[in-house]
């Protein structure tokens, strides 16, 4: 007990006291953000990006908050970890991923500039962690999620940067770099950190009444802002609204199909709040990549429908085999949510990269795809391009997802025992009306030391 | 319940399938986000409409979404349902809505297209949808709403292509358009579908303790949206901050004398939480119609301490009265919040409309009223007018909502017995913590089918 | 009970009808909210403020009503209360302050004009009086309250005029007015209404597992978005995206300091929600004076990171002592988190104004520290006025506060007894699930009243 006491607030000081440095010596505010080399002569009011960007960037920043934070309160007794590890995990991701994004897509000069850009990038690396936190929630400790936070981070933006700059992909709301990745990565480590005994904490695996409606919260939170989210990095003019309209008719679809699918598959045709919860938004995903595209407003309609559908059946029928046979263990079911319609996504974008042409995109084409308008790619090309890139992803997500796998069996990172998982008194203070359940968890506690 | 299994599926495959036909055939990018047709030569910035309408799109999304969502979630055992369907109605309107309006207000050389604007007039239609679902909300399935929403979002679209193209009335917040409207036809169709023998349902009826703190969840968002809701489609220039300003004060007067009515009308001077929930909210509908106008900042307060008042008098001595009296059942109070509130924002809006003055608006006269200003109508003459959109609005709500409640009284539509009424376990997966009242649910089943 | 049942609702009726003949008398629109006076020609899109300010306002406006309402939920009977007195408290205080600021800051030709910018400083001024509402939470009555709101309200706009105005101290995000200012008078007036036998309430004092998850709604909502609110007001150009980027860092910071000193300082290791909740958001407050400086994205980090941990220890070891030896109740722990961070706020802008240059300002230095740039002032001079801003604040906090508790103990303001404190059921009709708690409390009225 000395050693856990010791280990979570060590981990955060260090971790924070070493990003903190690294700011000191590194981190610079960029020329929108410095007051003295902002000037309005070099901003026309069109380029201000800050006016431009600012919105989203507050959009985002609720719907990775609020939204995933929520969306994981369904747990009976795991609401004060789901948020609070959230939290913890968020914060210290948006200063790791401030540097690592930094020194390899913007480092100049001896210095990482910062700025309303770099804060949404920040935003959608903490995302990819949380999708992958979504996998392990309640069978990880805090230490070993922040060891995670550190490892997955780097691999994240080392993955970003390998398909956005070097295999120069498009994927502007994140069907690969942060819905693929986040979930294969978060599937593999569940796989090594396997926990055969799991049956021992069944009981508190599922939902009750009101933290179902705690999680939809988080559902609507992420069904709102995903047109915001989708678009916040997209270019200017027709891109971004483009961008906005797609991923919201995506998301109606999949909410159509969703409903359709749970009370098809169910047995006496009842609706699965765990299916609206999670499906429905199965149409932001499958979007992230194509949604900048000229892929018609049918185009995201029958996406969503699709995508919506495909995730309705993985949390019927595919969740249950992933545990039974592949021994992966996925709490939030993010491999319908994220990994599904993620790789969906990502084969939707290379189709809808593969039509395009001069005459559907026009002068539009410079900015969806500025190397098939400057004839360095064909459309083909750049397809076959997307589908490599997808390839990185999964490559980067499993054998990342692995390794750290193994790290966090380390033993001293006290990760919970079988009979301990997805119960917030590990971690918390939890009032005393838990009075039962903490007198059960004290004869559990003896026994597995016993 | 064979029936029942396939049902709810078929309909949203079938409403989905058709919708997506139709998006294939009609359905096109506008000028704004269709990558070919946008150059930034023909979008100087102070014309880009969507960053200037985006915020208020996320705004008003939210609102509709959460806002509307979680304020249903009062009902105790009813908040399943209340998300859910709130999802599944919102998500189909939107498709359904941008079809409607399109083919009545847009569609051209063949196609319908679509962009910020209609994206925000078919979330208005969703808004008015599920003011409707409120008053039928615990006694209708989802196989009866979702023809409810097929059939009210194309009466709506009519009565809004009525009044704001035909009559060329003027209702940015819509306190006709989307309150009245919305108030009317659920009140019209839940007296239709009148249920006797609801007492039998009535231990459910009421809400608990955590039920009502979710739904002021919802009333939150209510309130801090509705500036952006009711301003969201207003003229640029001076138009969208008056319309926002007049709205932020006549919310913090509605909700002033809701707290004085609520406390007064008590017998012991408590107040109640349901009042504060929905007729503090009564100030945003009150000037759907004349925020936009020269209401004046005293205006916007006069009007919502009145609205607050009514709303609150509503609740404690009008429903019981309507219900009793006239057997209208209404389980929001859809008739304090915005059928008295939206009628009321109706006759204020005739009333300032009639004030209107040259001096008064000066340029702004164009924006605000363009028939004024080009010599076509006097003021009073488009008051008039306005007056005869809430007539014809009441007229097409009434109606409406008649024919669609003899339609959803079929049969095979599996309305819910009276016994059966807001409760979530028949429609949902519901987690065991329920397990008397499953037991309850069993015997009142077998009851009711002997 | 005749009194109690008619004072809420005289009160309430009486504030509204006098704002409401100040505002027909007083209030304008001012030119950008008015129909007449505004023209595109004046406003270049690059001055519309409109368009600039909104987004931060709505975000504000959330921030405030959702952010500081739910964080109070948190004990466990008495959330409607904690809800409802934000909610009343608020939207006075939206009306008031536009009055008050009006008449000290805008008054011209007889009128006060209002707009964007004035409804952002309503909102900031309602921000301090839910502050100081979270001192005195559960232990005073609705009409104590409206009386608190309505002298405080005035008392912080003379404060904030003096500082902004008259010593023309730099304080965006409000360390000084908002923060300090919001907790000490808080402090003060719980002082002077010191309750010495609360131990009979103390059973309701505490969280329930659900309205701590509740509470972090709040938590959520204002971490979210304040960079928006320290931002809302500052110059355009770089300042506002430089505020909002300090902000964002300095609050990831709080929040790892925040876990590592909850889980040293709990005797186990375990980590306290309260801390989570509550000590994560100060830096936010540590940084509302020099979040809009040059205070480097490392200087953001760290003064978040001793935020964190200051306010953290407070909670643990401070708040028992403030009650124990100074007799000061602190429901919320307001001290704890507007308190101590708030003047470590006013010290840090103080030090980085003090270290100002032109060559790290450049040009900005006019919108920043105006004075400086022109020469009235050097640095250091700057300086010291923004710690006399402090000390002004301090002033004026502790003996308004002194002076309005002792209003406020006015015998007929029916004040809660020290067994009724934290209870909902004094003020609201509450769902009969609490049967044995009014059982409970219909005995301790009985016994109050013997």
């Amino acid at each position: 007990m000395a050693g856990r006491r010791l280990q979570l607030p060590l981990l955060c000081l260090l971790l924070q006291g070493a990003t903190a440095i690294l700011f000191a010596i590194f981190v610079r505010y960029d020329q929108e953000t410095d007051a003295a080399r902002w000037h309005w002569g070099n901003h026309s009011n069109a380029d201000n990006e800050f006016y431009f960007r600012y919105p989203s960037f507050q959009d985002v920043h609720a719907m990775v908050f609020v939204g995933f934070g929520f969306l994981m309160v369904f747990l009976q007794r795991y609401g004060y970890s789901s948020l609070g590890f959230t939290f913890l995990l968020a914060a210290f991701a948006l200063q790791w991923a401030t540097l690592v994004q930094g020194f390899l897509r913007s480092y100049q000069d001896g210095y990482i500039p910062v700025g309303m850009e770099s804060m949404i990038d920040a935003d959608f690396c903490a995302g990819a962690l949380l999708i992958s936190l979504g996998a392990v929630l309640g069978r990880t400790g805090p230490a070993q999620l922040l060891l995670m936070a550190l490892l997955e981070v780097a691999l994240f933006g080392l993955n970003e940067f390998v398909l956005l700059c070097l295999l120069e992909v498009r994927d502007a709301g994140g069907s690969m770099t942060i819905h693929s990745f986040g979930a294969y990565f978060g599937l593999v480590l569940s796989r090594v950190l396997y926990k055969p005994h799991l049956e021992k904490s069944k009981h508190r695996q599922g939902s009750v009444y009101h933290s179902d409606l705690f999680a939809m919260i988080g559902t609507m939170f992420l069904w709102i802002f995903w047109p915001s989210f989708n678009s916040a990095l997209t270019s200017r003019g027709a891109g971004q609204p483009r961008t906005a309209l797609n991923t919201y008719y995506s998301l109606t679809a999949s909410t159509l199909s969703t409903f359709a699918l749970s009370a098809l598959v169910e047995e006496d045709g009842r609706l699965d709040m765990v299916h609206v919860q999670n499906a429905a938004l199965a149409g932001g995903v499958v979007v992230g990549t194509a949604s900048e595209m000229m892929l018609t407003p049918f185009g995201a309609l029958a996406a969503g429908c699709l995508a919506g559908a495909v995730s309705t059946l993985g949390y019927k029928f595919f969740t249950p085999i992933l545990e039974s046979k592949f021994k992966i263990q996925d709490t939030c079911g993010v491999h319908n949510l994220h990994g599904m319609p993620g790789i969906l996504g990502a084969l939707l974008g290379a189709l809808v990269t593969g039509l395009a042409t001069h005459d559907a995109y026009g002068d539009g084409l410079q900015t969806v795809f500025p190397l098939i308008a400057e004839g360095q790619r064909s459309a083909t090309s750049q397809a076959v391009y997307q589908l490599f890139g997808l390839f990185v992803t999964l490559v980067f997500a499993s054998v990342g997802g692995g390794i750290v796998g193994f790290l966090l069996r380390l033993p001293y990172l006290d990760a919970p025992s079988d009979s301990q998982c997805y119960e917030d008194q590990i971690y918390w203070e939890v009032p005393e009306v838990h009075d039962e359940a903490q007198e059960a968890l004290r004869i559990e506690e003896a026994d597995s030391q016993a």
